[in-house]
Parts: structure tokens; sequence; C-alpha cells
């Protein structure tokens, strides 16, 4: 097990095909680069015969300068009525020009027979045939075989009789696929062993998707029992439940397996791929993933905030740096002096135990948590307090007002929605805006940027990524408490804000407000 | 392995401490009931020594008629400097009048000297005594052995003199934990194993958090190797990454590794049970769960869907119905006709599966899905959607307008929430009410009451019980459209309505009218 893991993404093919994740054809490239700065040995771009944008990314990839990855194209073996070099697919395979070629096959005689609907023989010669025709042409040749944990339990003989014919013919690797994702760690490394066995000398990769939400397990199993080629998605993203999640997968072989798959500096660059990853395909990132996860060093106070100040590891399974991530301290009602130091340490503030301006802000936070203020997720408040309470602070508008209506003239019309704000700026002029929006917060927000956007031009960047609403005490229905999350971005950094209120519109403009003097305190500082 | 495996559901403790998530009271006792229709051994309500909420479940909890689960309370064992009948926390533990108490000990060395700060023998004996004095006392004792693989690593044979104090003064379950959630699953099953081997007698339990991404795994590896007490949380809530995810392991355990857990009809409400679970916690259900996702048998056109078609297994891992999933073929399709004419029956409605009436009703959820409803926790509009389908429905009254509108006259002031309505009634009255209210969507009910009340007086019993909002697609910010969930109730009975729109108000709205109208269908009937 000392060999040198290697890795091949399927982000691309794979994780593309996952409901709502779509990459543009730029989006492929940046991705592709920075797998490969992250150190990753092979990245499969997609299907060139079945797909287009794949030819497309083959072609633009040629220019890149790749350090380490090199792309690989995926086919299927020849069609049962082409010759093979006659066969379409095979064509587009080797129009893409990649050094390896990836093609799957099937190594279930169930498959085989319902879903191929050709002799089993059959398939034995055209695996072997194209597996030969594509090395014959200069590429190097991986075998994915698609449903394999499953034809092995069905007829452990033929599945292995697949493997072979594409052996023989001189594929490169070997990988076994659970392409249903039902099975489980143990059930995955006894098969594995197994064909470890018979095939003593063929390099073994592992494919497996996530339906028993075991896929990380699995693909650790598998390489435990002598499967060297590793792959997967970056965060696990792939039709159904997706694929093996590569960025718990590469941490895990590292880390935990003491297995060398990348460079440290590497590795400290995977909580970055994985948010960058998310970004372009537009998911938002999971805050609970493994490793990469924003809350997957969080400790919230009290008891565990302490255990953990006390001794790093008592709930942090590794040094969080390892993978570009940190531990977070939530300062939430239960918090005490030490985790409000600490985050304001991660401010970059060094803020006294013993200050006056220490027990001041504990004071304010422990008011506003009481009227349902949770700071858990809004640091760009908690810093704005500090910041306030430090002094730090200065005044970009005042408001003198808004107003916002929401209006439907009979049953089956629309509804309009308006606002109207009234401010004053530091130099004496006043903004009288009005804004429609879908609904009244983004009415509201759109007045507020257009009283403020020719004063402060930097805004016009800032734009909002995400917008929670919890009720809190939710039983007081539409009197209860409202608290507004509201999380923004000017494209190179993002910040969450905060407000609550009885009233969802002033909890909203609250966030915003928050939102909008973070940004103005970060580009114009405090003092004037 | 063929003993029955039991749940231990620490949804309501663990899964309560994961960020962002909050139960109410009510939320609570619901999740409770479900948990036990479902089949559950023990349900963990919480630590009522440090959580007045948790004292609070655990007294409604006893008026809940329970068929299965046993409600159990968690707490530490005694504090070192205190004799263990005068110790706060056990005395919490003994008056939530549970028959389980689970108690929390450390098993690792490191933890006893860095964190308890005490000797290691001395914590041996507080293991022993906590257990002994519960014991005494009449409740059924379950050791939690915190960081137990740590600590068996460290040193075996100290951990497993944790194990054994407790059992020697009557523990009836030893839970390993690993609290970190660093394992993989080799780990775990060799480690549960040679803890088998010591200690044959005694039942074992696993809990484990995600942090190496296996929790799932390292569960069913730890039974696989001889324990039988299964703790996690519904959809894996918890802190940092989670807890062992319940919704993957329990169709795991039943289905893959043919255990008994729950009965066949319990397993089948397992969808409906992930899914109502992040209702009330507010979190939004990830589509690419294992089993219960959205996602989890969605088979996107071409290739795939071709192959579950001839074959339905090649894609499928298990039957989807037996989760209570089903399979989707194109991206989002909606209910099938079979759960539709099920839950009509609930309604006591009988539905003609070939009706036009009936595949009416399942185009129209399909396309009220695809604008962003969900009928999973608002049964009364789905009912009054049958309903109209049957024309069994009649209007109340024609809606004329509304407005609402919010002001602030300036910074510190307070804000000025009024809405006006105009509507007409059967009669040909004609309705123009205004009234104010804490924030846009109580104004709005309160004019809606004022103008309906005089006509409709049973209007008058009806007060909103709960209202939930849930933004879809966040990353559309303030654009994204808006899920708004409203609880009514009359003091007999209670119901929940829906509404969804890219406005706030308006989907509020579209929640409101539904339960007014669901309200005064039952009171009247809808022939006059």
């Amino acid at each position: 097990m000392s060999e040198r893991i290697e890795i091949y993404d399927v982000t691309l093919r794979d994780g593309a095909q996952g409901p709502r994740i779509k990459f543009s054809s730029d989006d492929q490239l940046r991705i592709v680069a920075e797998l490969d700065a992250f150190g990753v040995s092979y990245v499969e771009g997609g299907q060139p015969g079945s797909n287009p944008k794949a030819a497309e990314l083959f072609a633009r990839a040629r220019d890149l300068d790749l350090k380490h990855a090199k792309m690989a194209a995926f086919g299927s073996t020849r069609h049962s009525k082409s010759a093979v070099e006659d066969d379409a697919n095979i064509a587009a395979l080797l129009e893409a020009e990649t050094e390896v070629v990836t093609i799957f096959a099937k190594s279930s005689p169930t498959q085989v027979a319902n879903v191929l609907r050709i002799d089993l023989d059959q398939n034995l010669t055209i695996i072997e045939e194209s597996v030969a025709y594509l090395t014959a042409q200069g590429r190097r040749v991986f075998l994915d075989a698609e449903h394999f944990f499953d034809g092995y339990g069905e007829d452990s003989g033929y599945a292995l009789a697949a493997l072979e014919a594409a052996w023989r013919a001189g594929a490169e690797v070997l990988v076994l696929c659970d392409t249903n994702g039902g099975w489980v760690p143990w059930q995955i490394a006894e098969v594995t062993r197994a064909v470890r066995g018979k095939l003593p000398d063929a390099p073994l990769g592992i494919h497996v998707h996530n339906d028993s939400g075991c896929a990380v397990a699995n693909t650790l199993s598998a390489v435990s029992a002598g499967a060297t080629h590793v792959q997967g998605t970056i965060n696990g993203y792939g039709e159904r439940t997706g694929n093996a999640n590569l960025s718990s997968v590469i941490p895990n072989l590292q880390l935990k397996m003491g297995l060398p798959v990348v460079e440290p500096e590497q590795l400290a660059r995977l909580t970055h791929l994985s948010h960058l990853v998310a970004e372009l395909a537009n998911m938002t990132p999971r805050d609970s993933d493994p490793f990469v996860g924003r809350d997957a060093f969080t400790h919230k106070g009290g008891m565990h905030a302490d255990a953990v100040k006390k001794l790093k590891t008592s709930y942090e399974h590794i040094v969080p740096e390892l993978v570009g991530n940190r531990t977070h301290i939530s300062v939430s009602e239960m918090s005490g002096r030490s985790s409000l130091l600490q985050k304001a340490a991660e401010f970059g503030m060094a803020l006294d135990r013993d200050a006056p301006e220490t027990k001041q802000v504990l004071q304010r936070v422990k008011e506003l948590e009481n009227e349902g203020y949770e700071f858990e997720g809004a640091d760009a408040s908690l810093e704005l307090l500090l910041l306030k309470a430090r002094g730090q602070h200065r005044s970009f508008f005042t408001l003198h007002g808004f107003r916002v209506s929401v209006e439907r003239r009979d049953a089956d019309s629309s509804t309009l929605a308006e606002a109207t704000v009234k401010l004053e700026l530091p130099n004496g002029d006043r903004m009288h805006t009005a804004a429609e929006g879908n609904g009244p917060v983004d009415a509201l927000n759109n007045a507020l940027r257009k009283a403020l956007e020719t004063t402060y031009p930097e805004l016009c960047a800032v734009h909002l990524e995400d917008y929670k609403v919890r009720i809190l005490d939710a039983q007081a229905a539409t009197r209860a408490k409202t608290r507004v999350l509201i999380e923004s971005s000017d494209g190179d950094d993002s910040w969450d804000t905060v407000g609550v209120s009885e009233n969802i519109i002033t909890a909203s403009y609250i966030a915003l407000l928050d939102s909008i003097e973070y940004k103005l305190l970060r580009t114009r500082g405090y003092e004037d």
C-alpha cells in the first residue's frame, strides 16, 4: 500500500450529470486548471461521442499548460453492429487527442443480456477489440467495468472474464465500478481483494456511487484491499446521490491512511477547490461537508468550545489547516468571553480579556441574542459590533425613512412591490429614491442602492448571494420575530449579516444596512 | 447477527446542536410521536441538567401515548467534586422521570487528564458510582463512552476499564462513541470486535460522527462486528459534519444487511419522516441524500432512463417504494398516482385510479411542484385541491385587492405595518377594511379577518399557530421564490396550508386564504 494513489477526477463528466449542475465551457477549463494545480493525475473531460461540448473542451484543453494532470476522454466500447474502425464513438474518442482514453464495458451477465441484448461471448470480444484498437492507435486505455460488483455477485467468472479480456488487449488500469452505488464497505473490500488475487499484475481502480451513503468508505475500503487508482468527483456531485466525494476521499487517503496522494501544500488548497467548484456549478456549498464544509470545524460555545481550548484534538479529528479549513468558534447564547476573544482574533483584532470594551461587547451580544439575534452565521455583523465598540466606525448616511408597499388589484392580477427611501449623505445631500422589486425586500434593496451608488460606486459590485428567513418562536405565528440572514458578495469576497425584528421588512433592512456598512468600512476605513 | 437491532434516536439532542437547527417545544413533541410511529426503540429528548427546554419536553412527553419508543434523558456522570446523591445533573436526570437514562463518560486517558483534569482511577470510580446510583433509583442506564475509539487507540486497557466499570455497576448497554468522527470502517469493526471478545455478554452500541465522511459505513461496520444498539439522527443533523444519518443507516441495516429493525410498513414512512424533520428543523432537504432524497432515484433522460426502462435494477440499488420514495424519470416529476390515492383515502375521499379528475389533480400538483410548492407539510392545501377537482368547493368571497405597506419615519423610530383589503361577499356586500399589525403579514391577516368575521363568525376562533418561511433557490437572493407554511388552529383541530410566490406577501396571502377556505368548507360544506 505504499504505492502512490492516482486520482482520476470525473467531475466534468459524472459530476456534470448531477441534477441542476451545468458548467460553461470556461468553467470547465478553469476546473481543469485547478485540478491540475491541486495535483490530480487525470481529468476526465467528458464523452466526446455523445456531447459536442466535451469535444470542444478537449480541443481547448490542448492549449493549457498542465503540469501534472492528463486529460482523459470517455466513451463506450464499439457498438455491437459496427466494426471497431468504423465505430462513430471510437472515432470521437480518438479525435479528442487525449493521452488517455477510458472506455466503459459491461461485466454483468444480466446487463449484457437485458440492456445490450447480445451474447455473453460477443460482449467479451467487443471489449477486447475495442481496447486493442485504441491501444494500437497509441492511446493509454483504462477500462471502467460498469456494474462490476453486481456482475461479480451474479457470476464472478464472467465479471473476471470481462476484466481479463481488457487486460489481455492492453488496458492499463481496470476500474471496478459500483454503478448502482448499493454496496457496503466490507463487500467492496472482499471483491477487490479477490480480483487482486486473480489478476495480481493489473493495476485496479475503484469508481463508486453513493446510493447506500457509503461511497467514501467504499472507496477507502477498495484502496485498503489493493486498488491504486481512485475515481470520484469534487463535492461528490453526480447523478442520483452522487459519486464518491473526492473532497473527503483524498484527505482520508492521505491523512488517515497515510498514503501519498498530493503534496501537503496542494492538500491545503482542498477547501478552496471544493468551494470554487461549488461556485462554478452554481450549487450552495454544504456547510456540513466533511473536511471542507464551513461547519466541519465549528464549535458552539460552552462545553465543546471549552474542551477544544483545553485540548485541540477533543473535537477535531485533524488539524483543519491541513485541508485549508479552520476552526470556528461560533458565538452563541452559550458562549462566554473566551469564544468572543477567539472570534476577535479571527478578525485580526486583539481584544483585551478584561478591557471595558470587551465587557461592553459581551453585554451587547447577550442583549441582542435575547432579542433573537444569532451571530453564528453572521460574522460580518459581529465584526461591525466589535468595530463600533472600539470606536472604529463612522456613519456613511443617515436614514430619514423608508416605505415599502405591496399591492394587488384583484384576485388574479400580479402583485406590485415598491419601495421609497429617504436618506442624507455626509456632504448634506438628501436622496429620495423609489424602486420596484420582485418582492418588498428586493424593492427596498433596489431603492437603497439607487440612493447610495453614486456616492459609493464600490457598492455596484455588491450583490446578494443568499437570503434566509427564520421565524423565531414560530408559535407566535405572524406576530413572531423574524431573523433574516443575508450573504453578500463583491465577487472576491463574501460576508454574512443578520437582522431581527417582529417585522420581516425591518429585519431585512437591518441586515442590508450591515452588509453595506461592512463593505464601505472595508473599502474606506473608519476615518475620513 | 439475527438479533433485532435497536435504534436510539438522538435527533432532539445531538441533532438540535447542529448549526442553525432549532426545534420548538411543539416540534419536539411532533418528532417524538413520528419517531414512535416509525418504530425507533428510544428517543433521547435532551440534557435536562443543562437545558430547561429538555426538562419541559420530558414533562410533556409523559402525556404522549407512545406505542413503541421509550424516552431517554441524557447527561454526564457526576461532577468530580459532588457526591452522586447531591449532584445537580444527576438530580435533573432523575427528575425527567424517563425509563432510560443515558450518561456519558470519558474513556480516553488524554481526555480525563486534560479536560476533566482528574486521576484516571477517579474517573472509573465516578462512572461506577453514577451508574450504580441511577440503577438503584430504578432507571435503565445506557453508557455513552465518549472518545471511545480514540481512547482505545491510546490505551485499550483503560478504555475497556471504563466500560467494565459501567457494566459492573449495572449499565444495560455500552455505547462506543467516535466523538471526533475521524475513524474509518475497518478500524471501527476491529475495535468493536475486540470489545465484543472482552465483554461477551454486554450489549454494545455505536454512536459516531461524520467528520471523515464515513459515519454511515462506520455504523454498519460496528453492527457487522457485533453492535446491536445504533445511535444517530434523522438526516444526520448534528454538530460540525453531523451524526450518523439514520435515514441511510436504517434502510442499509434492513435491506442490505437483512437485519430486522422496523416493520416494512414503518420503513415505507422513512422518506416522509426525513422530510418532516427537515421541515420542522427549517433545513432544506438535501436532494442527493441516499434513500430519501428527491434525486435518490432520479434518472435523467437518455441512456440511464432507457436502461432503467429495460431493466429496473440497472441504476436502482433498491426498490424505492420500500423506503417511501419513488423513481423519477424526468428531472422534476411529482407525486405518483398511488401516493395521491393513498392521501385521498386519508382524507376520507374515494378517488378512482383512472378517473379524469385524478389525472387532472395529478397534473395540477405537478405544475404546482414545479413552481416550488411542496405538500409534504400542507395537507389542508392538498385536500382543498382535491375538493376543487371534484367540484366540492365554493367561493366564500371574491378578492378585489389588497395593499400592505411598511413605513419607517427615521433611523430610530419604530416601523408601522398597515394593510387594506377589499372584497365582496356572496350576498353582494363589499367590505373594505384596514388594520395594523406587527409586520406586513400580521396586518394583512388582521384586515382579512375584519372583513370576514361578521359573516363567518366561526373564524373568530381560528388563530395562526405556526408560520414558517423557506427561501427556494436561495442563490437568487431577494429575487428567489418564497414558500410560506402556515399552521392554523381553532382550538379543537389544526391544519397546515402552503403558498409560494416570488413575493413573500403574496405567498403568505395564498396560505392564509387556503387556511380560511379550509375552515369554512369544514363548517359550512360546499353546498349552500
